[in-house]
């Protein structure tokens, strides 16, 4: 009972290395065994060499992605917080509304789907907005954008700077200390090559300071995670840790780290732009501006000819050539693709192996 | 880099099926894949098996077992709600931490450790206290007590019912439906043979008209989750399902479902007493009375000779055995063992191993 090979050009989740796989079949050990927690040492101290940071406390929270996002809005945000949002993407959106549900004093400043926001104008309403807290995404998983959060850090002022690098982290430049964000949170089923259901995440010393002192969740409470899950933590018991996808997610980091980060990020944008030439020699459009495209996540117009039946063809890909792409979501569903080459999958032969498939759809 | 083979007797994670660890490890589709979403709708229908129940609202949630009971606290609690627990362990003690930080009006009926509740004395106070909702353990994993949720099921009066069956789903009688429980969540990693990372939870009609419009948690909102979810939803993406764990529960229901639920669970009850009989052999005591001792988790107290070094004895039964047996909890630290035979290890063999190992330590 397994599922076929595909090759998963979506949004995520991608491909795994297959070193990840190993790891996660492995056999299961329990989560107090010393040989679990030497994994979750190193885990954490990987962590911060892919955040680039020089605080420990990082961790994986056991969720999915937005269960990051959650966990950070859950510690940082009540009712006495004032919260701007840089608004330009659904994920966003997202965390616009989780703030909202945990009763924060949100200001959003609005941005067209498509294009980035501007670090100036999100800073100044901060500023007016005598804001605790800013958060803007990265990588924006929805319109395929790189927004200048290293911008937004050298101008957010007294506030905290909570970036969301979903889609980056791994793959696209992300200097967590050098460009003063405070908060990060990620996924592993983007550009780390490990599959759905973890949230990385990180908090800068200063960050650390303004976890409330008991948020309403207690599954996401980092006082309690943290007394477990940090190396020279008393390793109390909180939740029993997902170990398989833990011992995935060690094995992704060290993958990584050997390939070397700084080299990976220069094979995604490489990657990314033979795809965009390909595409565009297909009759693609790429509707974002190429300076702030980004490399690992490309938002795609179908030509004339496909753009009718765009289901249709995202099925004929998966059925006729394995080839998984992404549908649009909210704003730009039906109109437009997302096509993902993360981690793993950044390589050449797919950007070959899915422009070939168009070429002979189109044919 | 895989860890060591361990049989692990101790509270979870248990080991797994073969067959699960195969699924885990299969290749990744997308959480939007006909394939993968073909398994959902499987999966959903075999957790209703497995809950013994017709409710439709059977759903594994995206996170550990803990995250399971958060996310019944948070889409059925808050301020308006009259909340009774019936208190005799650390999981009960958990869900009243988190109806606190819900908001919810905690009134909380409590015994002692090592000792099953009172079912109807719980059911006296939530008629005083006028409860919305009862929140019970079944199987205390703290304690090794099976409490009579079949009886409080009976006297809940106009309360719904909540029952936490971590260590009793899969492994030890329970009927969701023929008992009244209104509301149930469990784990992936105790009797169900999969490793620790997915919470199952189950609704029922009746519960369902009282699930909270908008619970402050976003992740865990269950009117969003179960249009991705549940089988006949609009699939409309919620977050990223983690898919190989999807996958390895799917294969563990099968396996559970094709060896005849009632049949395991006769086949924990014997292999528990094959244990409490060899260990009494060894001069182990078993605190808990027998008529609501837990099958698939056994409270046990260490002979004299043993009981100083209770830690050490742990350690060499790790090193020189590679089995891990569990230690006390809360308020049973460092003066029990916890001995768990859950699923897949729920065999004599592994009775025999443990107990032979022992008595070359004592020997």
């Amino acid at each position: 009972m397994t599922y076929p090979e595909r090759l998963l050009l979506g949004p995520g989740p991608s491909n795994i290395h297959p070193r990840v796989a190993q790891a996660l079949s492995g056999p299961l050990v329990g989560h107090l065994d010393p040989v679990f927690l030497e994994d979750l040492d190193e885990l954490s101290l990987n962590l911060q060499r892919v955040f680039r940071t020089n605080s420990d406390l990082a961790i994986a929270i056991s969720a999915t992605g937005s269960g990051g996002m959650e966990t950070i809005v859950s510690n940082f945000v009540d009712e006495s917080k004032n919260v701007v949002v840089a608004l330009n993407g659904a994920f966003s959106e997202r965390v616009a509304e989780m703030i909202l549900r945990h009763g924060g004093n949100l200001k959003t400043v609005g941005f067209p789907w498509g294009q980035a926001f501007d670090p100036e104008k999100v800073a100044k309403t901060a500023k007016e907005h005598k804001a605790d807290l800013i958060f803007a995404v990265h990588a924006e998983t929805s319109t395929g954008v790189l927004n200048d959060v290293q911008k937004l850090g050298s101008l957010k002022g007294d506030s905290l700077l909570a970036v969301d690098c979903v889609t980056s982290l791994g793959g696209v430049a992300f200097e967590m200390d050098a460009w003063g964000i405070d908060i990060a949170y990620s996924a592993t089923q983007k550009c780390l090559s490990v599959p759905p259901g973890l949230a990385p995440i990180c908090i800068s010393q200063r960050a650390s300071q303004y976890i409330l002192k008991q948020p309403r969740s207690w599954y996401f409470d980092l006082n309690l995670i943290t007394k477990y899950a940090l190396p020279n933590s008393e390793r109390r018991y909180h939740h029993t840790a997902p170990i398989p996808m833990l011992a995935a997610l060690g094995e992704g980091l060290r993958v990584l780290l050997e390939q070397d980060l700084e080299l990976t990020w220069q094979r995604h944008i490489q990657t990314a732009e033979l795809l965009w030439q390909k595409l565009s020699e297909l009759g693609f459009e790429l509707p974002v501006e190429k300076s702030v495209r980004l490399p690992s996540l490309t938002l795609v117009e179908l030509p004339e000819e496909l753009a009718q039946r765009e289901a249709e063809i995202r099925k004929i890909l998966l059925n006729d050539f394995s080839i998984e792409v992404g549908a649009g979501l909210g704003k730009f569903a039906g109109k437009y693709w997302r096509i993902g080459l993360m981690g793993y999958n950044a390589q050449p032969k797919n950007v070959i192996r899915l422009t070939g498939a168009l070429k002979e759809i189109m044919s």
